[in-house]
C-alpha cells in the first residue's frame, strides 16, 4: 500500500466557468491545468472535452487537440477518457476512445437516480435518472476491447461493483480490473468512510481502485482512501474547493492537497510509470491514436 | 433483538404455476396459501394481484377480492401491498393502495439495472433498467401519506437507503421508517451477509429492516438477518427453493423454514400483534378501505 | 461456502453435572455422547477430560481412556484436545497431545481479562486474568509441531488473530491455520455478529476458521457464521441451552440445533471426511498415539 | 464531526533520549515541547512524568513540577496523566491523579499480550502479559471518580471496549465516555483502517474516541479516524517518525503533521476550549490539585 496513484479530473461537462474560473475551455487552458496538476503530482488526466466557448464535446476534434496539447506539455501523463453521457447516442460517446486511443477509458457500470437536493430550499436542484444499460455497457467494453484501451469501472454503489461478474465470466472485461467507487451523489452510495470500506471489499482479488468523491465530503473519503491503501481522483469536475472550503483557483490546487494528504498519510505519490505498473497499463504506452 | 416479524411475498408478477406450481392465482388461492403461511409463522402478507388466469393485475378488484379473501381466511394478518412495476403507468401503480388502504405499501427507493445473467449461456437472460426516479417515488409517498398507508422503503442498494435523507427532510417520509433490504439482484447489492451488515447501519436510527433475498443465496441472507437483529421476508415471489434445494410446495414451506431459522438462532417469531408494535403500525389496523 | 464443519466441545472444565446433567464425567459418558453427536452431525469432537468424579484431569492415563472409548464408539470422528488451562504447569497442559497425537489440538493465542458479570447483583462473579504468553505459545506449538498435530488458533480477540503473523515467519505455524473465533467472553470480544464478520475478514488468505459463541448469544453467532462461510463449534463446554433457552439434555441436542441451522441457511453439514479435506487434515488420520 | 481534537502523548516511559533526541525529561523540557505541541494544535497533554536523568516517575513531585512548568506556558491546555505501568504498585499508579487531579486520567480497560517483534531477527524484541484485571480498573475508577478526574478509557482491543459495560453498569463509570482506540501493538488490534472502523462502531452512543496508532502505521490511522469523525493522538510516546519516514525533532513536529492532515481531511482542528466541549469536560477546569 505505498504509492498512491493521483488521477486529476480536469473539467467535466455540466459546470462552467461562472460557477468556477478554473475550468478549462480550450486545449490552451487545458495544458496549462495538465502542467499543474502533473507538477502537483497527478500521474493520470481524466478529460471530458470541451469546445473553446466550454460547451462539452463529444467530438474526436476537440478530444485530439485537448490530448495533444497536454501531451506537448507533459509527455508521460496517462491519459484517461470519458465515455459518460446522459442523451448522446452511444457510438458518439465511444468514437474518440475508438480513434485515439487513451489508456484509459471510463464505463459507468450501472444505472441509477442521479439528484442533487436543497435542503434549504427543500427542494431538488436536479433529479434525473443515469441510465447505463448491460446493453450499452457491452458495446462500450467491445469497442474499448478492440483498440487496446483498458476500462475503468465506474461504480456508483454495491451492485455496480458485482456487475463486472458477468462481463469478467463472459470474456469481455479482463481482470486486473481498475475500479473507481464513486461516493456523494444522491441515488448512489452516500459519502462516508464506511460505505468506502465496505465497497472496498467487494473489488474481485488483484483488482485496482480509486475514490471519487464527490462535492465537500470528498476529502474526508481522499483520506480514507489513503488509510485503506486505495488511490484517489480529484479535480474540479467532481468538487470545487480545497479542505478548507475556499474555492480551488485550479486543479493544481485540488492535486496538491491531495498529494500533501497521501503523503500525511505515510504513502508515496505514484509517478506516471509507477501508475502504469500499479495499474497494469502498457509501459511505453501506445500514442499511435494520437498523432 | 428477540421478535423476528416475517413477511410472506406470496406471490410477485414475474413467474407463473408452469415453474412454480404451488403461485396463488385467484381469491381462494392466496387464502389458502395465506392460511399456510400466517400458520408458519408470517405476520405480514405483500401482495400482488392476479387475473384468475394468472396474468398480474393492478386493478383495484382483484386486489380487493384477494384481500377479502385473505382477511376472510386470516383476520389479524398485516397486509402489505405491492406498487412496484415495469411500463405501468404511475396512477395505475397507487389506485389500490389508495383506495384499500392496506397497512403497508411497498415503494421502490431507487433506479438500477435489473438483470439475470446464465453463466452456463454465458448470456443474460434478462436486463433493463428498473426506473424509479424521485418524481415517482414522491408522488407515491404523497399518495400513501394522503390515506395512512406506511410506506415500506424498498432498498437494493446502499444509495437507496440514503435516498430516504430528503424525503424525511421534505417532511415526506415520517420516522421511523420501514425498510426491505434487497439482496441478490444482478444490478443491485451482491447477496452477501458482509453487504447486509453494511447496509443495516445506514438505516437511520430508531428504523427497522428485513431484508429480502432473491434466489438461491435467500437462505444465507435470512440466516444473516437473524444473527443481525432484521426482520425477514421470504415467499415465491423471491425465490422458489426450499433450504435443501427442493422447489417449495407453497408458500408455507418457506415461511416454515424461516421460523425454524429466527428460532433456532434464539429469537422469537413475531405475532401480528407483536409486528405491529415492532413497525409502530396502528392496532386495530383500519380496514375502512377494504369493506 | 458449501459444506460445514461442526465441532462438539463435550465437557469442558468450569460446570459440572449439578449445573448440568448431561455433562460426560466417565469414558463411557464421553462416548455415549460422541455417539449421539455424531450422529446429530458434529465431524470434531473437542475433549477436556475428567476424572470418573468430574474432575478435571490434564493426565494422559484420562484422556487415553476417553478417546478409545470415543473412537470404539465412532471410529472415524476427529480428535481435538484441549490445551488451555489456568495455574496448571506448561508440561502438564502439552502431555497428552504429545502422546496421544490427536489431529487437532486447540492452542490460545493471547492474553486478556476473562470475567463474568451478573447486572442483578451488580458485581462480577469472577473476574481473572487468562494469561497465554508468547512465551507458551512457543513451546505449545513446537510440541505440537513434533508429533504432527494440527494446532486450532484460539483468538478471543483482533489480536490474538493478528499474532499468528510473528509465528508464521518463524516457520513455527504452518498455513493454512485453522482458527477458533471466540466471542462471548467478558474481556474479549463481544457477542456480536458485526465482529466475529470483522475478524473472519482478518485471518490469513486461505485460512479455515469457527466460531465459538459463549453463553446465550451462541445460537446468533451460529446463524452469522453459517451466512459468513465458516465452521461452527457447540457443546456443553460452551453453553447449555438449546435456543429455545431450554437446557439441553446433552450435546447431541446442541449439535442437532447447530445442524439443522446449518442446513437451512443453505449449506451441507460435513462428514469427518468432508471436514478432513477442508481442515487440511491427513486422511486416514494417524492413531499411532491412541494404542 | 467537524472539529478534531489531538492529544500530544509527550514522552512515555520506554523510550530514551539515546533512541530519540526529543523526548523531554526535565520540567524545562516538558514546557519547551509543550509549547511547541500547543503551536502546532494540540489540545490535550498526555503526560507520563520523568526524573531529570529520564527515568521515569510515578511520584506526586515530578507530576507536579512537570505540569505546573507546561501550564505555566500554556495555561489553557487540557491535562491527561497516564496511570498505566507495569510492575509498579496500584496505590503507587493512582496518587499523582489522586491529588493533582488532571483533566483526563487515563485508564486501561484490559489485559492483553504485549510484544514486539522482529522480522528481520526471527525473534521477539520483547514480550509481556499487560495485566489490568477488572480489580485494578474498578479501583483506578473509585479514586478518578473521588477526584472529579475524567477516566480515559484505553483500549486495546474490541473485548475492551466491550468491558466498560458492567462499569457503567455499576455506575463506576459515568456517559458519555472517552475512549482511546490503540491498534499497532503486537498482542492487541493490527493497524489497519478496517478494525478502527469496527472498533469505533462499538462504541456506546454518545461516546468520544480518539486513535492511538502505535509505530510506522500510525498516519494510516490518523488518516481513517480523521475519516471516520474520531479524534487522534500522537507524540514521541507513540511514534518517533513524521510521515516522510524521517525522526521527528520533537513533539511539534508530529502534531504539526497530524493537524495538516486533519485540515486536509475537511476539519478543523479544536481549541482547548473547543475540546472541553467535545470531550464534555468542565470548563474553566479545576486546577486546584496543581497549586
Amino acid at each position: 500500500m505505498d504509492a498512491c496513484v493521483i488521477t486529476c479530473a480536469m473539467s467535466g461537462v455540466a459546470a462552467n466557468r461562472d460557477q468556477c474560473p478554473g475550468i478549462p475551455y480550450t486545449p490552451e487552458d487545458y495544458a496549462k491545468e495538465a502542467r499543474r496538476a502533473y507538477d502537483a503530482g497527478a500521474a493520470v488526466l481524466h478529460i471530458h472535452a470541451r469546445y473553446a466557448d466550454g460547451q462539452p464535446s463529444y467530438r474526436v476534434e476537440e478530444y485530439r487537440d485537448i490530448t495533444q496539447a497536454i501531451l506537448a506539455e507533459v509527455p508521460d501523463v496517462i491519459i484517461n477518457f470519458s465515455t459518460g453521457a446522459v442523451g448522446i447516442p452511444m457510438e458518439e460517446r465511444v468514437h474518440h476512445v475508438a480513434q485515439l486511443k487513451p489508456e484509459l477509458g471510463a464505463l459507468n457500470m450501472g444505472s441509477m437516480n442521479y439528484a442533487k437536493y436543497s435542503s434549504k430550499r427543500k427542494a431538488f436542484v436536479f433529479e434525473f435518472v443515469f441510465s447505463n444499460p448491460f446493453g450499452d455497457i457491452r458495446l462500450l467494453l467491445e469497442r474499448m476491447n478492440s483498440v487496446g484501451v483498458k476500462p475503468e469501472c465506474e461504480c456508483f454503489d454495491t451492485g455496480h461493483i458485482a456487475s463486472v461478474q458477468p462481463l469478467i465470466d463472459m470474456g469481455l472485461l479482463r481482470t486486473p480490473v481498475q475500479f473507481s467507487l464513486i461516493l456523494g451523489v444522491l441515488g448512489g452510495a452516500p459519502p462516508r468512510a464506511e460505505t468506502l470500506q465496505h465497497m472496498s471489499t467487494l473489488v474481485p482479488e488483484g483488482s485496482t481502485w480509486e475514490v471519487i468523491g464527490i462535492s465537500r465530503k470528498q476529502w474526508s473519503l481522499v483520506a480514507a482512501a489513503a488509510s485503506l491503501g486505495g488511490n484517489v481522483r480529484v479535480g474540479l469536475e467532481d468538487n470545487f474547493y480545497v479542505p478548507s472550503g475556499e474555492m480551488a483557483a485550479g486543479n493544481g490546487d485540488l492535486v496538491d492537497a491531495a498529494a500533501q494528504l497521501v503523503q500525511l498519510s505515510g504513502r508515496t505519490v505514484a509517478s506516471p510509470a509507477e501508475a502504469r505498473r500499479i495499474l497494469s497499463l502498457p509501459d511505453p504506452p501506445d500514442r499511435s491514436g494520437l498523432r
